[in-house]
Parts: structure tokens; sequence; C-alpha cells
């Protein structure tokens, strides 16, 4: 265990123990960037070829070391890092991360940072002192210098579902929402609906973009006129399902069935309707999105798009665990599919 | 970080960093078993004086050092074990013990083991390799050897909600299951109900019976006779709380509210009560246990008992943190108490 232990503290030593050199040396001496040299220790394709030659040529010279898991010794430790961990579907990921990594012997260190520079920065701090081997953030909650910092320390990184626009040369791992939007909406067009709503998550999130034009596009492709009515704005939680639900209801033609971004809006809308006497299926019909374990115990069912997330999670530890060891993935920007699961919250349009 | 990381691998070294001695020698030469040398380095107060004395003086004699926990330096690393990461609370004292470890610069690895020897046995190899500083355990889940192998390697350990009854050696964090389970009945009973029905959990945990006894002990002191045909058998999952509510419904005489002694049971019962076209609250009052968060978004919002998972988290990370630095609990075994919240599925029994 020591040995062990030694052995992942020697991460810029040489091999004799002593001599030590850091990255931002190597910089130096190649005439490149600190990026640059993470981006050949980390095995990164987008360096030129002379680039990374020169700089191998040098990380060889003074012996320097990659983090063991670059050569193929066992990572010991990755860190999954979330915004908030009262998010209904953090345990899913948790779950296929923690999955792979105890499957290759490494722990699973799980962080929230609450959207607050001052506990990221902590992370940060913490993360040095355990000497992580590779971390998968959850949205790109980290601010931008903590991303250079990290590119910087060499430890390799993979962001799960990226809220905003990622940068290029991070991998990332998500879902396919456009298709996952589409498919809901066909689902009730087959139905027989033709007034659909639909309750928005944030317009800042990509993934809330790409759900809304696929119901967009379901819709075009069905010859259905769209109506910017039909379309209420909601944060994925469950209040603004409410909210959202109600507005649809107020509507001088309500929709016969609402499309629900999240599972949470979903289950918001169902309240709603339940308040006005109001039946599900049989007087609305309602879809979700994300397929959250508790939405199979709704009452009723819930027909939703499931997100594959715990699968998410999975693929997102095998690629930081192989760019710990210097593996390429085969593409850095992956979709796992979404898929239409139909449960008891969606019903023919009554009369169609 | 490479000198903090170095302090960490010296577990069992001398201060000259050559002279090593194990837990197993010193036990040994103080010809007592090594569980005693455990106590007596984790400050443990059941030890005899004598013994303390002896043990202390060998371990000072040979320059043990203890875990850096133990010594004041700042522990690094915590690992938070759990069944299965698919329990819906499971995220919830992630987040309670996160928050805590955090502040405190410490890392928590989380681990499911499935109820497999095999995955238990590769947790603690691979808790030995990252040199936790201490662990927490969700559920009495790890084999009794594995217990015994904690405490030959001195890792401190916290048990929350022990399923059954906990060695006495063991700290452990619980909630008042009991006085929880009273309060349920006793607000149905204040709602005029007098044949409430009860959905149990798996008698072989002790936090389920504690329940049920909560439950009759409730009906006894309102002076209401109990009627064994209205306790059902349960698991606690959301299948048992649906065809649990259908036996309770079959009845001669139903019950006008149901106690499910879980959330996930109490959903259950709704959806049972849905597909037969019977309203909640107005046709049957539900009660569930835990208050996950989901169920504040169930229709209609379900009244349960809170039980304060979070905290508990929190409760378990500081006194497994305490451990590491040898400062004792103030009691081995502390209950943080359940809270009855209120919500939209009970009401007046018609016509009380």
């Amino acid at each position: 265990m020591a040995g062990k232990r030694a052995q992942r503290t020697t991460g810029t030593q040489g091999p004799d123990g002593a001599a030590k050199v850091t990255i931002s040396e190597i910089a130096r001496e190649a005439g490149v960037s600190v990026p640059t040299v993470s981006r050949v220790v980390n095995g990164r394709s987008d360096v030129s070829p002379d680039t990374r030659a020169r700089v191998e040529d040098l990380l060889h010279r003074h012996g320097y070391r990659r983090r063991p898991g670059a050569q193929g010794t066992r990572a010991a430790l990755l860190d999954l890092v979330f915004n908030d961990l009262d998010s209904p579907w953090a345990v899913e990921i948790i779950r296929g991360v923690e999955e792979v990594a105890h499957e290759q012997g490494v722990g699973t260190v799980v962080s929230a940072i609450h959207d607050r520079a001052g506990a990221a920065r902590q992370w940060m701090t913490n993360l040095r002192a355990r000497a992580s081997d590779g971390v998968i953030l959850v949205t790109s909650v980290l601010e931008s210098g903590l991303h250079d910092e990290l590119r910087r320390l060499g430890v390799p990184l993979v962001v799960i579902d990226p809220a905003g626009s990622p940068a290029t040369e991070v991998s990332t791992v998500g879902a396919t929402n456009w298709a996952g939007g589409m498919a809901a909406t066909e689902h009730l067009l087959g139905l027989g609906h033709r007034r659909i709503g639909f309750i928005a998550g944030p317009p800042r999130l990509l993934c809330s973009r790409a759900r809304l034009d696929g119901y967009r596009a379901a819709l075009d492709v069905a010859g259905v006129p769209a109506d910017d009515e039909l379309i209420v704005p909601g944060d994925f939680y469950h209040e603004s399902g409410f909210t959202g639900a109600n507005r649809l209801l107020d509507l001088d033609e309500p929709p016969t069935a609402i499309f629900a971004a999240s599972d949470q809006m979903a289950l918001g809308a169902i309240e709603a309707l339940r308040q006005r006497g109001l039946r599900v299926p049989e007087d609305m019909s309602i879809v979700g999105f994300d397929d959250l374990p508790e939405v199979r115990w709704s009452s009723p069912p819930l027909t939703t798009v499931r997100q594959p997330l715990s699968d998410m999670g999975k693929l997102a530890a095998r690629m930081v665990l192989d760019l710990a060891r210097s593996v390429q993935p085969a593409s850095p920007r992956v979709e796992l599919s979404t898929e239409l699961v139909v449960r008891a919250s969606t019903a023919r349009r009554r009369g169609a």
C-alpha cells in the first residue's frame, strides 16, 4: 500500500526520484504554451506532429513521468463533480461512474460546488491534494479559470451533458436531446393530438434548445402548424411545470397533450391537472423527459424520454480513465441515444 | 502536494522513516488482541486503563504513527459505502456527507457493493490502496469478516441506519423510527380515522419493527383496538405498496386511511387507489415515511414522516472525521428525530 501510494506521489519526479521538471519548464524550453505540453502529455491529437516530437523529446530527456494512470499503473481516484447534489438524476450518474470505476479499482470522489467560485476553488485545492487521476464534470459548472488550471495540472477531463457550448478540446458525453424531443412529439401526434403544448427548459442550456427544436421538427414533418402560444417557459423544476400547465390550460383553445422538457415539470403539470379535477391521460396526455427512477412510480406512471444517465456516467468514466492512460477517445463528443418509454400518462385524443 | 501525500503514506513508519511496526506486532508484545490495540489507537473508551497504558507505551516506544487524521493533520479521503445506489434516498445521504467532508478538505469516495461478497472484497482492496481515513457504511451491508478487517486496519467506522442489531463497539447514526411511526398514526387518529391500515417494511430490519411498534403504540394510547388484518407485509418498494393497498381495499371492512412504512410504498398505494377510481385524500388518506425529495412532487403531494437523511449524513461525517482525530463521539449511538410533514394526501375521515 505504501509503495503504491509512494508511486502516486512521483508525478513530476525523474526516474532517479530527485530531478523534477514541471510542465511549464518544458513549455518554456520547447517554446510552446503550457496547454500544448499538457495535450502532448495527455496524448491528444490536436497538436502538430513537429511540436509533439519536440515536446516529447524534452519530456523524455528531463525524465518527466506522466501521472501513474498514463503509464498503465492502475489509477486510484477520479473526481465526479456536480453543481448540486439535489438534482434527482445525480444518483443515476453516480451509479454509472461508480460501476466502471469500481471494476477498475478506482475510487469515485463525489463533490458539489454549488455554483460558487469559493467552493470550486476549494474543490480544486482538494483535487490537487488527493492527486486525482481524472475529472468528470456534470454540466460545465467550472469557471474557465479552473478549466485552465485542470489543463495545467494535466488532469484528464470529461464533461457530461454540457450546458453551454463546450470548449472544443474537452471530451463530452451527452444524450440525443433533439431526437428525443422529436420522438416524444411524434408519439403524441401518433395518438391523434394536434394541439400539443410544450413546457420548455432554460434557453441558456443547449439541451433545452435541442428538445424544443425536436418538438418543432416533428410538428413540421407531420404538417401540423406550430403555434407559439403553445410554447411556455420553464426551468426544468417542478414548480415551473405546474405554472406552465396552468398557463396552457388557461388558453382560449388549450392543448390536448403536453410535452414537458423534464420529468419534474411533467409531474408539476400532472399536479396542476389534478387540482383542476382533470384526469391524466383521459383529459390530457403528458410526456416528460429524463426517465428518472421515480416517474415509474408517479400516478399515473409517466410516459417519458429516457436519457441513459447511468450509461452516460459509465461512458464518461471509461473515457476519463482511458485519457489517464493516454488512450484517445474514438470521438471527443459522444451522444448516447434517448428512447421513448410509453407508460400510462398518454392516450389517444378523444374523438381522434 | 507531494509532501502531504508522502505524509499519508507513513502510517506505520517510525519517526526516522525506517523502523516500521504493525498493530499485530504491538498486540503480540502487549499480550492483547489486535482489535484492542486498534481501539487504543482510535482512542476508544472500551479498553481497561492498564491495557491502554501498556499498549500506548509500546506504540510510543516503537514510534508507531497514527494515521494522519489521528494526528490532527487534515484527513484527505473518506469512504461512503452503499449496498446499492438505486435507492432514491442515497443522494440525500451523499449530499450531507459531502457537505461536511468538503468543508474539511476531505474527498468523499462513494461505492456500492451490491450485497455481493466479491464486490465487498474488491472495495476493501481499493480502500486499502487509497488509504482512506474513515468509512461510513449505509446499513450493515458488510460481512462481519470485513468489519474485522476494518478494525485491524484501524480505519474509523460509522454506520448509518443499521438494518440489524449493530455490534456494540460501532458508532451508528439512525432516526427515531418508533417516534415517527407514532406521529404518523397520531396524525391520522387526529383526523378522525379509526381503521388505519399499515403496510409494513421487511421485518428483518429494526427500523421496520420500530415503525410498526410506533403505529401500535399510537393506537393503544388512543384506545383504538388494533386489528391484525389491517397490517399487511411490504418490502419498502413501490410494488409492495401497490399490492398491500389492494389487499387492504379487498377487506370486508377496508380502512379509511393507510400508513405505509416507506414513501415508495405510499406512492404504490396511491397508484392502486387511482386504478380503482378512488381519490386521495377524499376517499382514502395516505401517509408515507422518509420524505424523499420527489414526494413533494407526487400527485397529491404526500404527507409523510421526514427522516433527516442529509443531516444523518452530516453527523456521520463529523463523527467519522472526529474518530480519525481520536475524538470520541459523545454517544456511540445517535438517533436524529423524525418529523411529520403534512401535505395534501391526508384529510378528515368523511363523517368524522
